[in-house]
């Protein structure tokens, strides 16, 4: 364990590193790169375990729209294990974008789809399109979720070593679409989804309305605002009480108005959900976000770590939803080129801020007390993301939204029980009195 | 089975009968009266098992106010079983109306205090106040509140057999309080709490504003809306996913006017959430509150029937939350005495709608699958009453409130599953199909 702690100490170095079969190197700590492209005789082409095998799976007549989705952030693709992940995509793609090697054209290997052959799939809007415009935000950002995505669940598969993400892709009747993967029920994760959507169309007017109400006075252009909507958002739950839920999302926002001016501006964060209070994981988690910040202004972690604080607070408890992270959202400062760095840096903190926790914990033993307090907290969970969570109360109340994605941040499991209070001094007390009071882990 | 439906199938008979030792008899089935004062030897004055005892209870100091409680109509007082209930009372009543013996004045054996002794414990408003205003709808109300609570604790206390009711008794700063009752982890029931409020004050500018959206535009008193408000809440989830979840509310408001006018209504309702569907249940449900509510009028049950439906949807879900009961708000006609009366008949059918049932399924056989699609039920009734409910919402959202009474009508346990869909012509999909087409049971 010392041994273990003392690697989340220091600074940690992941990077996704290339191997020689033009695919993808797992993310793991420096010096300890894993192949994750398929060999000959390994798992690479061995079906893992995944949603949709079981009696229960069912479910590929549901399909949704995902407006809200896209509003709330909550989008996602993701890659379990390149090359080897189970796809249950919901909706056939009609355009050529789809094609058994994802984003590739017949026989042009190009940058972009190269790029796109570490996603999972192919990115929700056509590949042609996306050549068309490389230079605009909306490619930049679309292509970067996507990579987050196909990251993110590389890393969780990897850990997990049992179970792999399914991986839905649906469509929007009024224009885009999204990927929702989902792991459920593994060997060190009870729940993990990571979703991307890419939406656009025209904001109803109470998007519309919503948005003055947050200082953006936007003009109609013929009655309408079309706007551009995307986004990559993830919970995950792991099993073991001493393994955090973490939760990320970051999202962009185009509205175009009729003097042909865009708004745009970026949204999101990542935050820390502990069952118990581990000090050494709560800094190294704080810590690497607050290295990603740093890197494009120091006043940047401060101001985007009270942010969370104060957004995820369970008004009715007088708790925090954990120990924080950062939040930030309307960022449209200094330039949009710059803001994306911002936004790039902090979404590649992803895994390594939180990956090292979970593979130091998810074999730690627990009594059912742990189990069980882990549950109440799960109730908690469920609390704010159904009663104050602006993304998934909107995403609620849009109608056509696509549920399952919104609704895939709850825990398999939560509890709730009656006047229930941990006694003076125990483990329980010590988290709560951090949810109560926020600490600043980084000095 | 039979026989035990034949007798769901007859017009049922329950009542409250006093035994010679001037306590209750058990709530039972005509003709088959259970003697529940504590006989010598028996197990009167053994302590059953109830909340508070384990190494998890505490939150003796846990105090809370309860406008929202009582608004939301989250107010309750119960007699688990009558002379040997445990109490766990949170605020020692400082008036002289809590006394060993409540309600009672030293050597005076009047007709309220002789009421009163078959409640759980004192009435809220002091004794003397009570006696005060004997005809007023507050004392009318407040009494049947509490005989309504006492009533169902005690059936319900009775068909678990193992476990009591902790009594945790509060007071409102601002004027009034509340007694929450729950009985949690019993033989029978996972959960079941029932609660009354008494509560007054001066209403907020929120609330005021809520009622004039609601079309009653109220005449301030030197900037002033006395308000009083009071009412019975409870849900009752049973362990066996073969014994349906039940809620019931009933509740009362007055708001006083500048010109001494005062506005009054009564609302309320009781609605069923099986998990599976048992059509005999449904039938005998709905035909109990039909017939408590033809009591006053033909067109009652058939509106009230059709408001609980649309009141509990799922709206995103596209389901209602159970198949329904009966619901109705703002009555305030044809006079206050002819609705007390209807609300009166209809909370005195709550246990004859539902103990039966429980009854009849509460040693149900049931497999791992029955139990897992329960859970994924409860995890629908976590999303209406956060998402959707108006009491709760109402509730969470007042500073002050007392949140665990609110809370406790959240399931012990839940889950929630990515794109859990139940095969075509199952049990699951027979539910969810009257979920989403809500029936007449009744013709």
């Amino acid at each position: 364990m010392a041994l273990r702690l003392g690697r989340l100490g220091s600074r940690p170095c992941w990077r996704v590193v290339r191997g020689d079969c033009g695919q993808l190197r797992a993310w793991c700590p420096r010096g300890a790169f894993a192949r994750i492209c398929p060999l000959p005789g390994t798992a690479g082409p061995q079906p893992r375990r995944g949603l949709g095998h079981g009696p229960w799976a069912g479910g590929g007549s549901r399909l949704g729209t995902g407006l809200a989705a896209a509003l709330a952030g909550l989008a996602g693709l993701a890659a379990a294990t390149f090359g080897h992940v189970q796809r249950a995509e919901m909706v056939p793609k009609s355009s050529g974008a789809r094609s058994p090697s994802p984003g590739r054209r017949d026989g042009d290997d190009d940058e972009l789809a190269r790029r796109c052959s570490t996603f999972m799939t192919s990115p929700v809007t056509d590949m042609r399109e996306l050549r068309k415009r490389p230079e605009d935000m909306k490619t930049k950002m679309e292509l970067m979720i996507m990579e987050t995505q196909a990251q993110v669940c590389r890393a969780l598969a990897q850990v997990d070593g049992v179970a792999d993400f399914s991986v839905d892709r649906w469509e929007r009747k009024e224009g885009g679409g999204g990927i929702t993967c989902v792991l459920q029920d593994g060997r060190v994760f009870e729940k993990a989804g990571v979703s991307i959507s890419v939406v656009h169309g025209n904001l109803s007017d109470e998007a519309a309305s919503q948005m003055r109400a947050r200082g953006k006075a936007l003009k109609r252009k013929d009655g309408k605002l079309p706007f551009t909507a995307m986004g990559v958002s993830s919970v995950i739950h792991p099993k073991n009480p001493y393994a955090p839920t973490m939760h990320f999302n970051y999202r962009y926002f185009e509205v175009e108005e009729a003097d042909g001016n865009t708004h745009w501006w970026f949204g999101g964060g990542c935050d820390l959900t502990p069952t118990y209070l581990n000090k050494e994981d709560a800094v190294h988690f704080h810590r690497t976000l607050k290295e990603a910040c740093d890197q494009h202004g120091p006043d940047i972690y401060p101001k985007f770590k009270k942010w969370c604080d104060d957004y995820f607070l369970i008004v009715h408890r007088g708790e925090r939803r954990g120990i924080g992270g950062i939040f930030f959202d309307d960022l449209n400062s200094p330039s949009k080129e710059e803001a994306f760095g911002l936004v790039k840096t902090c979404a590649e903190a992803v895994v390594p801020s939180y990956v090292p926790i979970v593979e130091k914990h998810c074999n730690d033993s627990f009594t059912p007390q742990d189990k069980l307090w882990q549950q109440l907290r799960r109730g908690r969970y469920v609390e704010f993301n159904l009663v104050y969570d602006r993304g998934t109360k909107f995403g609620l109340f849009t109608p056509g939204s696509r549920i399952e994605s919104i609704l895939m941040s709850l825990p398999l499991t939560a509890r709730w029980e009656y006047m229930h209070s941990p006694p003076k001094n125990s483990k329980e007390a010590e988290i709560l009195e951090v949810l109560r009071h926020p600490k600043d882990w980084v000095h």
